[in-house]
């Protein structure tokens, strides 16, 4: 295994009704006046905002707000939220949402921390930021794990490049977690959910090193059957709370780092690739996953068996006896597409809803190719060649 | 499941020679003079405590050093570091050694952090503490977990006394662990270790709580399993990095609060039961709770059975086919002691090598239903009466 760093500071409100406690976390983090950042009419309509400001009012908390992030959080809002801010002089940034409008929360608190330079600088990888300024969350979707990971994913408005930026400045202080929240999720959006989050940690679980860390295995294992189990609930039971609280805890520990302490960090193959589809083609992120994963899959394979084997036994219960790792390998996959099916998801871009022209499938491994510096994987390491030949299978196309 | 608060501040670097990252950690910390507090000669022979004081002096952090800490650490030892830290100035102070020594360090922030308090008084419980000076460690031993954790184990020299505080003011704010350094440890404290770490998980695990929360099973699960295969692993090779880095990482997660995630903390009768007798026959702390784990288990399971039989089949592998609840679980108690045997821990009093008198466990029962405040338990609620029933088991006298 390798040496790491683990680094996750944020404090954790889990349970019913969390978001009252907002008063007392933000008391506790010495703010006074708070910018509260949140995306469409959902947080409004539903009342949470209402809700939380009221919280904040009796716990004697100034507020501004700010709303408007939309799904693929554009720096446009972020400028407006670092001008809002120091307007106004709040001294902490709230998002109430989910992923988008916490890594939007994370881009403002960069800019506020070193408002000497752009915060585009920082996604554009042209400098690493000192500094940043303290923010928290009341979450509403479990998916990206932004609550308390390190990560932002940031779009420039004007270029249409979506962005990254990871640094363990912007991990939040503070996150509010109340399943109930998120049972008002259409269906779709909860899958996409439950496949994103089974995947920050199965790209953390493909991995060249050997040997791993057998506990980090052993948590990112039973971490996926959970996901898997109550992504199947939620299917049938959109209200269980034990599922729902399951896999929003799931979401926090599947992304901030837990689950691959000792390797490399990951694969990432699967996500860098789906960004340039979801670029391109507007596609929820985790659909796009589950359309390209299994293609992915069976090209890395051979360079990653044990793996694969590994996976295939401890979270898809494929029995091993008297099959070759090959074999193995490829009844887990096979079982991923029958999960991916039961719970709505493609397996394909034709099951996606998309159709590619070869010109587009070239243009997405180019782009893809670029956006990772040439090559990406640990599993496999590819570049644009490999990267076109996964795009053409999920295509149909190879 | 119950809700709950998670919040583990402590950035840990994990690894290699991570000890090296001393200067480099305690500066981002803002250190600039350091109390270095540790235990017996074992630091300073193997050239450890040289090696720390080094570092430091390369990042040109001072520092002034108190050691002598006791296995019981003693609030006298924690008075001296009080008033040296106090006399000398120091704004961080840094455990190296294991749990005790970490446990001491703790002890003297809260000391310093309110000068005109008496520190005991939080042992006591006849008040909270407001607030705690900053501290770290580097970690020797693989067992406590109070690395991470918030809790904080005191000896009072004069009446003996062995009191308990937890509060998250005193989570330490860096973990330095490197798995070579437990490496020379002798057999029996490695397997006292694991057992200590397998315990805080497994008090955590059986609880009246119900449903639990399916991740943290699945996590305590996995690290239950992960340590009993590292403990068998070094018996025979002591110097498997692997294996050591395993019981490392396991002994901090074990105890941090993650294993606990949605339950009420656990029963912890196990461990009140041990504290009274390590406190009057002087045994070690794991060896103690091997001694006593099974026959508390035997007593308290038809209140708890279905964790039991959970435990059992998902931990030891009980085949659960065409058994009764009853004879799964006592399969699954069958198969820890099995364990315990097979890396040299005793499982009753007379292989721990004590024999109290009738006398003897009264008091025992008597004394340890004091320090729980009259009753204890989750999985099953253990007055004194009760309390003497286990004893005399464990004794073989029941």
């Amino acid at each position: 295994m390798l040496d790491f760093t683990y680094n996750v500071p944020t404090k954790v409100a889990f349970g019913h009704d969390a978001e009252a406690r907002v008063g007392e976390l933000l008391a506790e983090q010495g703010a006074t006046k708070v910018l509260v950042h949140f995306g469409g009419g959902s947080v409004v309509r539903s009342g949470l905002l209402d809700r939380v400001l009221g919280y904040l009012d009796e716990a004697g908390i100034g507020h501004v707000e700010l709303g408007g992030v939309q799904p693929n959080p554009r720096i446009s809002k972020v400028y407006e939220g670092i001008e809002l801010a120091q307007k106004e002089g709040v001294d902490f940034l709230l998002a109430v949402g989910g992923g988008s409008v916490i890594d939007s929360t994370k881009a403002i608190a960069y800019g506020l921390a070193e408002p000497e330079h752009d915060v585009w600088e920082l996604y554009e990888h042209v400098r690493t930021a000192k500094a940043c300024f303290p923010l928290g969350s009341v979450l509403t979707i479990s998916a990206a794990g932004s609550e308390t990971s390190n990560s932002s994913v940031i779009t420039n408005d004007e270029t249409l490049e979506k962005r990254a930026y990871d640094d363990d400045l912007a991990r939040p202080r503070i996150a509010i977690m109340n399943p109930e929240l998120t049972m008002t999720l259409p269906d779709y959006q909860t899958a996409c959910g439950c496949t994103d989050i089974m995947m920050h940690t199965m790209e953390r679980y493909f991995t060249s090193v050997a040997p791993t860390m057998e506990l980090t295995d052993g948590i990112a294992e039973a971490l996926l059957r959970v996901v898997r189990d109550c992504a199947l609930i939620l299917r049938e039971e959109p209200d269980n709370y034990e599922a729902r609280a399951d896999v929003m805890w799931a979401g926090s520990l599947a992304h901030n780092g837990l689950t691959g302490c000792g390797t490399d960090g990951g694969d990432w193959s699967a996500h860098m690739l789906e960004h340039e589809v979801g670029g391109m083609f507007d596609v929820a992120h985790g659909a796009g996953l589950a359309a390209i994963w299994p293609h992915w899959a069976r090209y890395v394979m051979a360079d990653c068996m044990d793996r694969f084997v590994k996976f295939a036994v401890n979270v898809w219960d494929v029995d091993p006896e008297g099959k070759t790792d090959e074999e193995i390998a490829l009844e887990g996959v096979a079982a991923v597409e029958e999960f991916y099916h039961s719970i709505g998801m493609p397996t394909n871009f034709a099951e996606l809803g998309i159709e590619p022209t070869d010109e587009q499938l070239e243009k997405l491994a180019h782009d893809c190719a670029i956006a990772c510096g040439g090559t990406q994987g640990s599993a496999k390491v590819l570049g644009e060649p490999e990267m076109l030949d996964v795009y053409k299978m999920a295509a149909g196309r190879a």
